[in-house]
């Protein structure tokens, strides 16, 4: 069997699904971006506050923080999320804190200052990967946020320190493919999840079982794999930015 | 003072915001649109259920259910609300109650059968008026739901029962205006909301006095001003429909 | 038909049930009243809180502030309402609110100071008309709660604002009704509340159709059946009160 | 110093405050006591429940059951409760399960057949001594609903088991008092609530030390007081009933 | 029947199980104690907290607090615990409450300064008796800390107030039994819990009748049995005691 | 600087601390393991439960379940948790999710039944390492109460699957280092846990850059030391089991 046949929209096994980033979706967020992966649709708005978390204030150290909050609309599902299911808790909380610590390495927090960044992550349409695109998306609100932040004079263009993105790899059939639409991420043996910067440091590895133990090889062919479609991605990313956001994000 | 000189996007006072609904938003809902009224953006999503909540299983008289959960995303507003924020849980439970009984007004529950309809409304974008766009788009997007269980044969056209909208009136200064949007409804001294039929029934007046009571004349002031409201928006929402659709509710 | 028929007990279609407002019901609260509509009794306690909440703290104006909560005893009904049950939370909330909303009407709560009045209504017998006794009877309460304050020398006579009463009204069989009882209030098609000042304004207006959509005309059959009858209930609410208290509402 | 100087209320050390047990206080519940030991009121209303609790379903025995809920109303004490409040949520499930436990001595489960009765006790008014007053008139309220399915032909006069009451003791600079005020519960020592039949028997003991402990003749002067408290106590019960309950309780 | 022939382990009617407590059975409490009465083992761990609570803070009196928390693990019993139950929970607050009071007539509070201990008892294996064994072994808890605080100087000896030990007793077939094992508390009619000081004053009763009122004469009985357990309990305490904490309470 | 150095405890870097499995360390438990990791002490216990959750019940395809609960007693660590603090939540969360994955892999779902192993984690003695030791743990605990399954006669030997463990690895100053202890975990740039079989397939690898984004050569460096220390890690499991257990999963 070859990969060609095992994706629904005849994409090849290595290539992304449309991806678009439209900027100022909404228009009270600081950075506000609708990210799609295919007919996945999350949008990303990150708000600019000018207080930290009480924990942070009692803390030594002078520095800002970025936290994430990650949800699903009831009905960007096939199947309706009832909103007081027991099972998405646990992994709306554990979307919302990789989110949160991807975006983290983004920023220099020392040079953020005092304040906080807060990313809502909402899901409108869910097709798989929601998370890969909900962190590739708030990286570029993110960028806007700080972007409005600068023209204020708050902080310098320092600020920005690495340029992030994320894709998810599985594998079907035995053929690794990339960025998996929910059919095939209910077919995959195995889901890896992998966030990077644009210069190809790891930021987060997260790779499951779902059916069976995968083999030492298949792990480092899903890693590779990802590895190139990161690649692809942060290209895209930096597309759609304005030149002056860009500029920052290349001298990282 | 006249009230162009009330209004900072120069409408007139019985003039409604731009009005648009933008059907078939997500593609997992068995009925969704996108309502704007100005800068206000609700997608409101509706599902058929097949099952009925167990309250209603237990029941002599065997019939169907609309229930409805209105949310705001944590940026839709100018300041980011806190998902803990103990002031907003209240409101959201009324406007929730709110636009279930509206809706059920709209479906003839007997014809509808052992099913529900389960209408979402989450605000994307807010900027006054969220609840009087729910209601309207939600009618939409509920006249979408049932035209496809028609064409499945699941249920009769009868099961239409009235169109239904809703507008917000207020006073300023004195003068009544129609379809207040946010920074109206801050300056407001009272604030009425009206859900009606498409043939001039009265479904539901909510008005509160927000900072002195109101007179009796301004009472009937609003009362009017609001029922013409109603009108043009119900000839904006027949507009829209596929003609199928149209033809049912106008044989209502 | 005629209304006399309608009404089990026999009462006229304007006319209000046996009411009565029993001060100083409970010796603790600042003032205390247990308000009786016929079968419906709830007790209306409130306290002066020297602390105003958090908020309103850190505003600007320096005001006071005016809540409300509202319970039903668990066995205050015909069938017992289990404490876990869902739908009267949202019910509770709505109610609590509009009690709260409608009292801080009878204050100047600028001459209220940094303080705030916390009306608790806890229904002890249900049959009717819960929400409007509340209203009317927490009314009286804080009156003597201010008369109290007023004594002691922390605020003058002029924190009086409003005096205000609330009323339900409803459509059965055609024939409009005012002060329904619960077995009313199940058969009516419509059922509006009406909370109105002594001397004529109206502070809130809820109507609502129950079991099909109103016509023009029997709206404003409604508001008339209801503005007539807050003309009598705040007769009663003046004649309970001591000399002192009623000179303070006649000057507002 | 001498008992009588010790009580503000100029009462004997072995002295009830004047208790007294209003009867049909509400008109929905099956049993209904208003219970008010001096100023300390407490409303009890038992409901019939044909449904048992689920657990009670599933195990073999076919018995019912006897389950109470307490409560204070947010402004039955002197400082307002408020409802968040995080420590009386322990105290508050303590008394209602001592109130269950204690009333379900009072009835032959297995006579009562697969039925429950519910027991509210809403603190109306409080100074001290509720949960004693809760149960004392709980019982009152219990043989009242026992009494209507007795007349219904639903339960045989041999449901009663034993008739039950309960008092507070404790002990003062040295000096054993019956049926702590509020004002005398600050001040004690040791605060010991006994639960006993009216032949005699023990229910329940618990004593406290509150400041310091207590020697052992302390104990047993407690102990011996509250005995003799509950005998009076028991007399009051029955003189409030109807002749039919009083024979049956008789009998036990 | 003899006493013997109840005891599934073949103790004497008077006679404890095997205690033992384990001192710093874990390494980062300030003190820690593993108490096993029988096949009962009990996880007590006691934290210095150099914080108060609020409500300490703001009150006059400077002084320090004991307070307690006691769990359970799910799989401490024979049938594993679900942590969503709903009946645990009374108890678990009730039995937290309860080493909390009793703790706090160990430790000379003002002598603590404004410092507070917390109590963790957790139920390692349960069979029977888990009350007495997590106030029995915090008592020894509660002592290595305080020792730590003593060697820091940060409090003086004088800070011990009284050695304190809890055990319960039952009526089983008519014969009051000392320290019952699971097997044992289920088929006793009557369950008393003791908290006595090692010098024989009461700090706790709690008697409660499981399946019949007892007489008064069983009540005394089931006091002395109790206060001769203590006894003997207060002796195995101090024997594993280093000898400086020994004098300590010695000297109470 | 070598690794020798880095190291409080004078390890090793490719080091493992310390580890035991206690059998049988508590009697209810129909498999109960204590596992150490040096200063980590968990507790595993399973419980087979033949019920399944009810989901299962409904799905098509008849087969049991493993589920993990997973909870750090109050005093495991150097600071007391509050048991309401927010954020061990999610991370609470996300471990109880990472051992039911993990577990389920190794036993063959179909064979096990129509019933459920919950296994229950709680972390007697925090010191670095416990989600790690939690899943070892766990697999022999699992292990234990299949056996006495198979033992009944209720399942077949086929029931096994995979043999598995997990084990941290870190970077510290540049060196990879295997089974972190806390004061290491908290000096690591990177922190990479791995979940795999005996035979050396993956089951889960999740690596967070803790400061700093890391290279790829670190994640492969970080990912061959952990295979080999799951090597070392599955060589004791064995060892401690009981011949017939290790009998079966030789056979996998």
């Amino acid at each position: 069997m070859t990969s060609e046949q095992t994706r629904s929209d005849g994409r090849a096994a290595d290539q992304l699904r449309p991806i678009t980033f439209e900027l100022n979706y909404t228009k009270w967020a600081e950075g506000s971006v609708m990210a799609k992966f295919g007919d996945t649709h999350v949008l990303c708005n990150v708000t600019v506050d000018e207080r930290v978390p009480r924990w942070l204030h009692q803390s030594e150290s002078k520095h800002g923080w970025v936290t994430a909050e990650y949800a699903m609309l009831p009905r960007s599902t096939n199947d309706r999320l009832q909103r007081e299911q027991r099972w998405p808790k646990g992994r709306t909380m554990e979307i919302s804190r990789l989110i949160g610590r991807s975006l983290r390495m983004a920023v220099d927090l020392r040079r953020l200052g005092m304040r906080q960044l807060i990313v809502d992550c909402d899901v409108i349409q869910a097709d798989g990967g929601t998370r890969t695109a909900a962190i590739s998306g708030s990286w570029v609100a993110a960028q806007l946020a700080l972007q409005s932040l600068i023209a204020e004079g708050k902080v310098s263009k320092s600020v920005f320190r690495y340029q992030i993105a994320a894709i998810s790899v599985g594998i079907i059939d035995g053929v690794p493919l990339l960025d998996l639409a929910y059919d095939e991420d209910v077919r995959a043996d195995t889901d890896l999840n992998l966030v990077m910067t644009a210069d190809g440091r790891v930021i987060e590895v997260q790779g499951t079982a779902e059916k069976a133990p995968f083999s030492w090889s298949e792990l480092n062919d899903l890693l590779k794999l990802g590895r190139a479609g990161i690649q692809k991605l942060t290209e895209l990313q930096t597309a759609v930015l304005p030149v002056d956001a860009t500029d920052e994000s290349d001298t990282v």
